[in-house]
């Protein structure tokens, strides 16, 4: 299998593969009842070894404080009671959802005879690169486990000891339910050749998804050999559109920027038509200079909003429109038209989440439909752009990709629909 | 936009890449009646410039004997009377097909207020890679304009005039409707430099869908930097089960095998029970010693085929169990179980067609859930894998990926869902 120069990490990442691609097959077969039954079993094992999780989690803890890990890092890092907790409740959800494996869809007999339809079934193998959270580990097992795929996980380095902990319990669950233990594997090493070869065994692997910051999901998707689902920035725009209700608009636009800062469907630029934004501005920019949001605006937005007491406004470069802050920072730009909206915010936008505010119904409709990005919606916030609150029930990513999976990424994305044929002996002529 | 030493190829690629991105927002938007008219159009078009067309085709013709290319391609390349006559009535059938675009699908309020579903909408511009028939250009050219992508084709080098001309109806049809010129534009060069780059400009292509051999798909997917819906090769199964019908089986295994020996979903491989193999081999055999079908066998395929006068029968080597031979050969093996001829298939099979022949339900369900193949069937012939027997109307290829489309292709393959949300200025808490 392996040629005579290869190295001891590419050994070990085939033997994970090979393991996986062997799990799969009896996962893709496995029924609904033993599927719910390990997941289940993983909330038993996460509150029954809430202690053993929490002492292994302090070690990894103890290395990143002396490391001088920074705070927030520690802060991802940290398995509480609450985040412990909440681990046992997600395995209980995703045992609560539909199982979207074997449907048949669109069955439809033909002039040849035969019926022709399709059925979910799951993709195989799943790879996931991701950083400091240990509960996505927990996350992504469950995920594979009901979608009846295998999973290699490739947790950050800095929570092995954690990881290693809630593996344990997931491989305990796995046996459990009588399901193969190689379903969900831990790259066991930190060496980061380990993530190259990941990504790169098409026979054992079938899609990577990667969590974490733009410089990691760039890297993998550039050296990737097989599918990604990736997520990228979140430039999320909001255009209120000429007649909008402002009300409405006001805090609409406060919910998408304000309620937190560091989502990626928090909104990153407003636009606003000229003929609403004398109204406008001036409200919205009281509401951002009470919450400290720095405004970076075009002209005729910064002359609108000049008079706002303690508005701190900057003018906007070029990058402003094109940035994603996740932080107190938004740019404000005035539009002379909904074309205008609709083509700046497929230019600068990243295809994540637009929003527009209007009471038109024609503009609404043309929104929706010529905006390119995963989610656009009407007079709602971007902050809904999220598989839980789409109703997926989970989400393993959000992908900005329109190949496959687009947006939300829940339990159907890491799924594939075949072709299904009945037949009584016809054959083709 | 291009650095100061970009080839004079790159930057006209660069320049295709523009325009059709700047086209492809015009076609998401274009309404259904105008990409009709566009199609009809061009199916007149068509019919009008017969003889230019062949003309222009008698030049390539020309070229191609007189460089000695073998005759299966030069017929490949040619445009008879019924060729153009077929292109013409395909422009009409893509025409009456549904839109697919703007359908919006599962919506549903949700908790928060909000109504969320999903519209499918075009994937932006895809890139066509092909060889010989000059036909693929009026099919990619049809599928593009009713889906409403836009689209950059690369013909082959030999059929360059005959694009050309075909290309000149489209833009005309394209004009006569309203719709952009570069909604579909041909590649003007035959330097291989194009394809590297059209390949690898994500930021104006979107998908490549490569036509042709086995190499040329396998180096594009190796070198693109953008999803590409490939097509590999066919290593087809007939599985005959214990207990199948055996008038069935003959019929069905001999169409599946011998109706045509050039498509990718021929069979290449036919497993069979044990228990049944005495009586169906010497029957299927006859069938195959008749038609001059060779047979590559296992021992004990062999010793029952040994009696079947005229039979040609060679031992089986462990490359031929993978092979798509594409010609009047096919592997023979017995199987002790189902389980057998599922594992056989999934290893050695390519993910393409394998269907199961067999009078057991519950063997068939089985088969159709854990054969891992873009298109598994129960008794009927693997030649049913096409578009058009699907009932997709059209067929831009077929996909022997899970990712994204799988099987054959038709127009929704062009098209991706994105997530569309309405509400009434809701906003998260």
């Amino acid at each position: 299998m392996n040629a005579p120069d290869a190295t001891p990490v590419i050994a070990l990442m085939d033997r994970l593969g090979s393991a996986a691609r062997s799990a799969s097959t009896a996962m893709a077969a496995a029924s609904t009842a033993a599927k719910n039954a390990a997941l289940l079993a993983l909330a038993r094992e996460i509150r029954a070894g809430a202690a053993r999780l929490a002492a292994e989690n302090a070690r990894d803890l103890d290395v990143a404080t002396r490391a001088g890990l920074a705070a927030p890092m520690v802060d991802r890092l940290r398995l509480t009671d609450k985040v412990i907790a909440l681990m046992a409740e997600g395995c209980e959800q995703v045992a609560a959802l539909p199982d979207p494996i074997g449907e048949m869809t669109n069955l439809r007999r033909r002039p040849s005879g035969i019926t022709v339809g399709q059925m979910r079934v799951p993709l195989g193998v799943f790879g996931m690169v991701y950083e400091s959270r240990p509960n996505v580990t927990i996350d992504a097992a469950s995920l594979a486990i009901k979608s009846g795929n295998a999973a290699i996980l490739r947790g950050g380095s800095e929570a092995l000891h954690s990881n290693t902990a809630l593996m344990a319990l997931v491989v305990r669950a796995l046996a459990e339910a009588g399901l193969p233990g190689d379903a969900v594997q831990l790259v066991p090493t930190t060496d980061r050749a380990a993530v190259g070869r990941l990504i790169a065994m098409p026979q054992y692997v079938d899609v990577i998804i990667p969590r974490g910051g733009k410089g990691l999901i760039e890297r993998i998707a550039a050296e990737a050999t097989v599918p990604v689902i990736k997520h990228l920035d979140g430039n999320c725009h909001v255009y209120v559109d000429a007649g909008a209700d402002l009300d409405l608009a006001v805090r609409v636009t406060d919910n998408a920027k304000t309620q937190k800062y560091s989502p990626c469907n928090a909104a990153e630029s407003l636009l606003v038509h000229r003929d609403v934004a004398a109204a406008f501005l001036p409200r919205i920019g009281a509401v951002f200079a009470a919450k400290g949001v720095e405004m970076r605006c075009g002209p005729r937005a910064k002359a609108l909003l000049a008079a706002v007491p303690g508005a701190k406004l900057v003018d906007a470069t070029e990058a402003d429109w094109a940035e994603e802050y996740l932080a107190p920072v938004i740019s404000i730009k005035l539009v002379d038209s909904l074309d205008e909206a609709i083509a700046r915010i497929n230019r600068y936008g990243s295809h994540h989440t637009d929003a527009i505010l209007t009471t038109n119904h024609p503009n609404a409709m043309r929104f929706l439909r010529e905006v390119d990005s995963a989610s656009v919606m009407v007079n709602a916030s971007t902050r809904f752009a999220d598989g839980f609150e789409f109703g997926l029930g989970a989400e393993i990513g959000i992908s900005t990709d329109k190949f496959h999976a687009r947006g939300p990424v829940g339990l159907e994305g890491l799924t594939s629909m075949k072709w299904v044929v009945f037949g009584q002996g016809e054959v083709r002529t």
